[in-house]
């Protein structure tokens, strides 16, 4: 086994990201010891049970005391609170990260409780699935996606923020830099603006009193149940993640609903040409996607069907 | 093999749906001979090349002639024009279909131009991929999924009905029978409304000047990654759909737009609880979907991963 990136890894919070980054960091011998913790008893018990971390700790302290790198995997509302109950016990020198969603609220919630000697360099995996949990995890989540490392402010250690990087190219990412502003700008318009949308459209249909719970689940075909997908993913982080990245996510919407209500009244006005123009617009952008191996272009979903 | 269950099939248009029922077809052997004929010399000189139908013609008329069953596959704005072309040559006792994603609006069209001895049963089968043309069919695009039986009215011959479903069974679809007005408002909910605010979301992207091409394309995530696969479907189809399923649509859209205000208020005034509340109740709508088996739970969404 090749030499590990850090001799002790702390991981606080032990849902999908975490647990990924558990199985991920194992299967490259990218750390040496890896603690983690988690609020709940029962996550802790399962963690154990499952074999999820070398050591679970029943403290956030005892986990990251002594750590090279402590990860905090927690909802984003509960980054600050966490940095400030283990700041006290951290190794000098050690690098602090996150894996938030948002990271100019995580910055300025986490950055004032740490001491001046650790690195604090956010990062954010861009990889998930709508589960979530201690059980949730695996070690190919994050292959071939993005993270994105968002050093904490100017004066952050090169060498941490090259470590880091190192992590997680070895846990399969593709990595880049970017600032805190630009990135949650970025992450309001490809996640957390249509994350609200898919919510609010299960949610109508839901509602409608005219159509049953049953057929909408029944004829859920593509396009709708695209959306469930979506709009099953954790209450808790999405809550946090539109509390924190709150400007620029209403500034998408207000972009989006000002498009939408353009293509009402071209449907109203019977204007095709618009909505066709539109839509032949539209399709240039998932070819890019497919183009950068960001998704498969299997006809069939991957619902296991072969062409003939 | 066994006793086919229309000895002369029409498909007009070759599109995915009709290529799709070709192949479907053959796997079960449940049509004698199928022709076929599309608008275009090219798509024409493609089915020729790939084997698509048994016999591809130069006209509507010429494949329609003689068939037990016609299935318009055109876009729902051209399925008049073709009903009225083709309805001096079809046999007597022949049954009229079509696989249009919206019903009253291709009754209105199709039903005035038929001769009282044929039997006009439109369908609409719930299932597709965002790829078009005629290469871009499988038989396997109709298993396990739902084909809607929508008879043209209470007059409709019930042998000629069960006769259809038999044949979509066949072909591997659940079958179930509703009006079209219900139909139409089902679909609104479950894919109408859906596909226009993917189209949004996404064109909402490409406008944004900030946030370049390539990064929404590097950065597409869960989330708008599902909205590009959404928005990359055949404008054509897409456009027809709007202009003629445009109550219903925007019925719906209103309703959308209603919710997604309060959200954004939620949002705007910190309305934690509401956000969570929401968020929770969206999920129990996915896990219906999942236990209706329309689709898959696997953590890593196709992309081939296994857990450890």
């Amino acid at each position: 086994m090749s030499q590990p990136i850090y001799d002790r890894v702390a991981l606080i919070g032990l849902g999908l990201i975490a647990s990924s980054m558990f199985w991920a960091m194992k299967r490259g011998g990218l750390a040496g010891e890896v603690t983690g913790y988690a609020r709940s008893q029962a996550t802790r018990d399962k963690a154990r049970e499952i074999g999820l971390c070398d050591r679970v700790c029943d403290s956030a302290s005892e986990a990251a005391e002594g750590a090279d790198l402590v990860v905090l995997c927690v909802p984003v509302g509960a980054m600050g609170g966490v940095a400030k109950e283990i700041a006290p016990v951290l190794k000098p020198g050690a690098t602090i990260s996150d894996v938030g969603s948002v990271k100019r609220s995580v910055i300025r919630a986490v950055a004032p409780h740490l001491p001046d000697d650790v690195h604090f360099v956010p990062a954010h995996p861009l990889a998930g699935t709508e589960h979530s949990g201690p059980e949730s995890g695996f070690a190919e989540l994050y292959d071939n996606r993005w993270c994105i490392i968002v050093p904490a402010d100017e004066t952050t250690d090169h060498d941490a923020v090259r470590r880091l990087e190192t992590l997680w190219q070895g846990m399969g990412a593709n990595t880049d830099e970017m600032d805190a502003d630009h990135h949650d700008l970025v992450l309001a318009v490809t996640s957390h603006a249509p994350h609200l949308i898919a919510y609010t459209m299960v949610g109508v249909a839901d509602d409608l009193r005219r159509v049953t719970d049953s057929e909408v689940i029944k004829y859920s075909a593509a396009g709708f149940r695209d959306f469930t997908r979506i709009a099953a993913s954790d209450p808790t982080m999405w809550r946090d993640v539109f509390l924190n990245n709150k400007d620029a996510t209403l500034e998408i919407l207000g972009r989006f609903t000002e498009e939408l209500f353009a293509l009402q009244r071209a449907i109203r006005t019977g204007d095709g040409d618009q909505l066709f123009d539109y839509f032949t617009r539209t399709r240039d952008i998932r070819r890019g996607i497919i183009e950068a191996g960001q998704d498969t272009d299997a006809p069939d979903f991957g619902r296991g069907a072969k062409k003939p």
